[in-house]
Order: C-alpha cells, then structure tokens, then sequence
C-alpha cells in the first residue's frame, strides 16, 4: 500500500486508536472489540475496521484485539517502535511552557531536545531540562541534532519566518500550534493544531 | 434529524469546517467546492458532503459552497450564532494561562469569564481580565453565571474532582486538557484534548 494512498485521517486516527489502547493496556485488559475501541475513540467501529485493514488483519474472530500486540503493530505502522524522535520547539511563552512540562510526549517516544525564543530573559535558561537558544541559533542547532519534527508555539505573526528556518535546516514535519496557515512544498508535512476546535463543537449538544 | 443519529466525529469535523470556513473568508474567497475544503481540512470530499447533509443541501450545483452562507448554516448548526458561551476554566498553569491568552476562543463565540486554581499566590489576581478564584468559590461562582461549559487544565491527579465539582454546579459540557479519562452520565459531555496525538501521527510520513 502506498502511503500516498491512505487517508490523512486515517493516520491521525491510528494515533488516537494508540493512545486509547495505551490507556486500556494500564487497566490490564486483554482483549477489546472495535466496537468498544471505536466508543472509547469516539470512532465508528467500521471506519476503525477500516482503517485497520490498510495495514493488515489484526483481529481475532470472537475474541476482537489483542490490545498488546496491536499496540505494538500501530507502533510498528506509526514508526514509534525503534526510536525517539527528537523534537525542536519554536517559542517558550505559556503555551510552548506547558508543551515542555507536558509528560504525554515523553511516553509517546518524543523528546523535546531544544526549545527557541526571542526573549533575552530566556535565552541561555533550561525549562524541564531542555536548553533555550536565541532564534539565531535555530540552524546550527538543529543540523547538530539531525532533528525533522518542530513544533511551533510562536505567535501567529512569526511563525512563518520561524517555520521557514526549521524546514531550511532539515526539519520534514511540522507540529503547527500558531493560528496561522503554513504552506511548504509536499516534502514537509504541517499539522495544525487549533486548540478551539474541539470547544467549538460542545454547544452542540446543550439545551439552549 | 435526531441529534443521537449524527456521529459524534461529523460535529467535531464540522468545527472544523467552520474554522476553515473563515480562514476561507479572511481571503475573500467568495466560492468553494468540497474538493477545495476537504483539502484545506485534510478529509476526504465524500465525508465532508455526507456530513454536511445530515443538516441539509448547501452547496451549489457547478459553483460549490457560497462560503459565508456556509459558515452562517455551520453556526447555526453548532449554536454558535446567537449568543457568547460563557466558560469557565480550572487550572491557571501554563495550559491554563495559554488558554487565557489565546483569541481564537473569544473569535469562535466563546467567553472564559471565570478561573479557578488552588494556588494562593493567584488567587484574587487577574489573568487577561479574568479572575482567578479559589477552587472553594467554584459552585457559588458557576451557579451564579449559569455556565455549561467547563475547561479542565488542572494536574491528572486533580481532574476528576475538578470535573465532578463543575458537573455538580451544572456545567453540562467539559473539554478535558487533563491526559487522564473522565466519565459521567450520557447528559454531560466530555471532549478530551491530547496534545500528544497529532504529534504522533507525524514520523508516519518521514523517511528513517
């Protein structure tokens, strides 16, 4: 299967099925059927099966997933099994602060090795262990690093210029938390992250 | 249309629409065909039509979607047309604070008017001309603005407390920053927020 193939979303599905099942496999259960997955995802269990089957046959007749092992297999697919992946972050304000204290990246196999900002006050600090450069440094660091993710946690009005540095410097994918469209070329993936999404789809259900 | 029949990921995609909708908008793009918008919202034009029509016909034949008719029908839908939600957040970390910061929230029709933290070197301050009570004042404070909507942005250990406090004063619908599972009866909603996830979808599309 080639991977221009499977739906964006789809991938961005696999990820949440992993971090559901990371959940599940803590609460010791053993098996779970797509139905139960798909309810605790928030997915349709036929869109779930789906998904799956891009990948290959995971279940079990009457018994449904091995939680284990398709925790490792979605690893395997995901590229999370063999390393940790070193992450560069563009902008320590509140929000890149609470993305460095945030323990989920660490477990999910990310390590955030460097952060960035334009702050004299910052520059030179450590927050949870992770150095902060001036901006200008942003190159020579990340070509030492060999690093391809960078997340963006700049204001809107720099994230541009601060995401057109990464990607001139070897990073490929692009974790995208500035209200802001960027644009590259195919090579590099960019996934926008608007934290008001999912708020806006709450009044939805409420009696007005 | 029941509301029971409309899966939960249509709602969730449809805030997305929306907020792409007036990305859309800001460029003065008067037209837009499903295609075009699936793009912009990495889903695919078949899922996007089908969601959309579960509320109805809004696309025109040969010309596609009149985006600000579009966005108008997408608010509606979303309840997000007539008034501001009034939101109340718990937890005044670096989340927190960030979530205080962030304009997309006030944008999309969405007013945090109240924090709560248990820190008291914070409490009785202002944040973004929001006041930061003690946890103790939450019932009194929600009750007294009639807030359904509630943001977790408190430690794990904390959450489920938290949540069950804001339910008990009436909040109906939570968005959960706290990486730990919250359930309540099928009369309040949960949205959980894991920040993690999007970053695992990336390596998936990087070469190793």
């Amino acid at each position: 299967m080639h991977k221009e193939k499977i739906p964006k979303t789809t991938i961005y599905r696999l990820a949440l099925y992993l971090r559901t099942l990371e959940k599940v496999a803590r609460e010791k259960k053993v098996f779970i059927s797509s139905q139960e997955m798909g309810k605790l995802c928030g997915v349709d269990s036929a869109q779930l099966r789906k998904d799956l089957s891009y990948f290959g046959q995971f279940g079990e007749v009457g018994r449904g997933y091995n939680v284990s092992i398709l925790i490792t297999n979605l690893k395997k697919i995901l590229k999370l099994h063999r390393r940790v992946w070193k992450v560069a972050l563009a902008g320590v304000g509140h929000l890149g602060t609470a993305l460095l204290s945030y323990r989920g990246f660490r477990e999910a196999g990310f390590d955030i090795c460097c952060a960035f900002d334009s702050d004299p006050q910052k520059i030179g600090k450590k927050i949870q262990r992770v150095k902060i450069y001036s901006h200008k440094k942003m190159r020579e660091v990340i070509l030492k690093h060999r690093i391809k993710i960078g997340i963006i946690a700049v204001p809107p009005e720099s994230a541009p210029d601060v995401a057109e540095k990464m990607v001139s410097a070897g990073v490929k994918a692009l974790l995208n938390f500035a209200p802001v469209r960027l644009s590259f070329s195919s090579s590099v993936i960019v996934k926008n992250v608007d934290l008001s999404t999912e708020l806006l789809s709450l009044p939805f259900y409420l009696k007005c």
